[in-house]
């Protein structure tokens, strides 16, 4: 049996039939950019951002008419060995705030004017314990990829991904500790607000996870199914499906990318079409993005997750395009251009 | 005849009548923070941003109703030395760009829903050239200083300040260094987008200027004045007043910032009601920023003007405020909050 006939052999095609970037888009959004009242490169990242929407949206007029976040949330068996500041009640809790409007990223949505849809992983089941087996069986896992996959809405133009899940900065410091090795003290953090004898708690909870599957993290995915989370797995899927669909992504944090990570591992161009919408205040997350090759768009010391940090990047981007689509030429103005050196 | 009968003294009286932050309404905004449906410190400097609007207007509930963009304009005759890769004809024809809505800083206030206004500090008359005499003489400072501080309209309850005015980077530049010293090749940069030997004009125009004025630059309010223009003059009047006024500011980048240090060397405590937008791209902006103890809320390599980097951070504001303002309670939301460690 080869290893076609895993579970996971769709996912891997899918990989494949990733589409690049459309040039002829990125062409035309640079000749526009030089026309524009302003100097060349003076809005500096800004303009690169707008490149990207068009490449990835395979659009010279790029769009954000109808963004999107999507929350995903998951609950963890880990939970149990004292690795968070929070109950694991807090999940069902917060799926009730999320839909009653009083959660963060409710105000962030409405102060953007962004689409919101939270996708509940079954938080009322939670996942194997990690330090005593897999979290996910494979067909599991990639059941619950495809359910991510689904999440991305058609005539979504930007997708910014994030998540909800007591206990999952240990799931995503074990994916990590897997997928590039080293301490676990290096890849814990205090999530939430865990004190010392928590951060200990959740350094050990991660090197028993990574001894218990020892010999089985060779594949990103088996290290998603063995080591993450209903709602890790459905953010590989919708970033995946989004790739596909030409849906440009906004990657939340430190938990966010754990998802885009395993992607990563499975081809290096995976994440060709994401931007990391912010740098969070779990301290690895800067090493994760330095190996995936992202710059976050910015650094305010957040570490709430729920597409937090995802939402602002996209406020960002709104005044990105704002400038692109809306300002007048050089020409329409009557301004003069650069003077000859 | 002592100082207190220069044209100046009227400004020395007022950067002593500067109110504080209103601890009270600090401690009121702390005690909401705490009650919000996060972990604490989740939303990092999210929270700080609250408390400084706040403690600035002296309000317990903040509130972002009317924020303004004001950018000053400026013309100077330093530029006739090739500082500038634009031509002076700039000034006039951006003024009119700015009123027909086609420049960069009209698409960002639709998009955040800012106020704009602009105010043209004579763009026709270029002050004079720093390089051989003063700028402005001491009189027509103050009046440029009174004019900004008209500029801060009544109910006003967030101030971005920026500028525009081809050559104002030179003019900067000559103000950092007469305030911090070191060579004019720190202090300047490309601007607009000048090239080498635009770059050596540039820095040989700010060591002329220092020459000429050797002597006369130990009071800041005397740089300001000798080696400033009238939109930076203006700027450090409108910064003034919005500290009388209980009005938060948001500095644009490196050239705007050279209005708040005049005003910093005049007094420490000067600046506390203001934040930095934005990094600039001109290199030795964090230069600055460090000696004015202001970290910069974006850092988006942008060297534009016209407010841009602080019309950015207001839209962060409004996300910001928007999550103190509107989210749930622990309480309201019947969230468990953190488990006892």
């Amino acid at each position: 049996m080869t290893s076609d006939a895993s579970p996971f052999a769709d996912i891997r095609r899918l990989v494949t039939e990733m589409p690049g970037p459309d040039a002829d888009a990125v062409a035309a959004i640079r000749a526009r950019d030089a026309s524009l009242t302003k100097p060349p490169g003076a809005l500096g990242r800004l303009e690169g951002l707008v490149e990207w929407l068009g490449a990835w949206q395979g659009k010279a007029k790029p769009t954000l008419d109808r963004p999107m976040v999507c929350v995903f949330a998951g609950s963890h068996g880990v939970v149990a060995r004292g690795v968070s500041a929070f109950p694991a009640a807090v999940n069902r809790q917060m799926l009730e705030n999320f839909a009653a409007g009083g959660a963060a990223i409710n105000q962030l949505c409405a102060a953007y004017g962004l689409g919101f849809r939270v996708f509940d992983l079954a938080v009322d089941l939670p996942t194997g314990d990690i330090c005593s087996g897999p979290a996910l069986d494979e067909k599991g896992c990639v059941a619950t990829m495809a359910f991510g996959m689904e999440a991305v809405a058609a005539g979504t133009d930007c997708l910014a991904i994030g998540e909800m899940g007591i206990g999952n900065t240990t799931i995503a410091a074990a994916i990590y500790a897997a997928l590039y090795g080293g301490e676990p003290e290096h890849w814990v953090g205090r999530g939430t607000g865990l004190d010392e004898s928590g951060l200990r708690r959740k350094a050990e909870a991660v090197r028993l996870a990574l001894e218990t599957h020892a010999g089985h993290l060779d594949d990103p995915l088996t290290v998603l199914a063995r080591l993450g989370g209903r709602e890790i797995a459905a953010m590989a899927g919708a970033i995946l499906a989004a790739r596909l669909q030409r849906v440009p992504v906004v990657l939340d944090g430190y938990v966010a990318t754990a998802a885009a990570a395993v992607l990563h591992a499975l081809d290096p161009h995976a994440l060709d079409h994401c931007i990391a919408g912010h740098l969070s205040a779990e301290g690895a997350h800067r090493d994760v993005l330095d190996r995936l090759g992202l710059q976050p768009l910015l650094a305010l010391d957040m570490r709430l997750g729920e597409a937090s940090g995802a939402a602002l990047a996209l406020g960002l981007l709104k005044g990105a395009l704002a400038c692109h689509r809306d300002m007048a030429t050089f020409e329409q103005a009557g301004v003069s251009g650069k003077s000859e050196g």
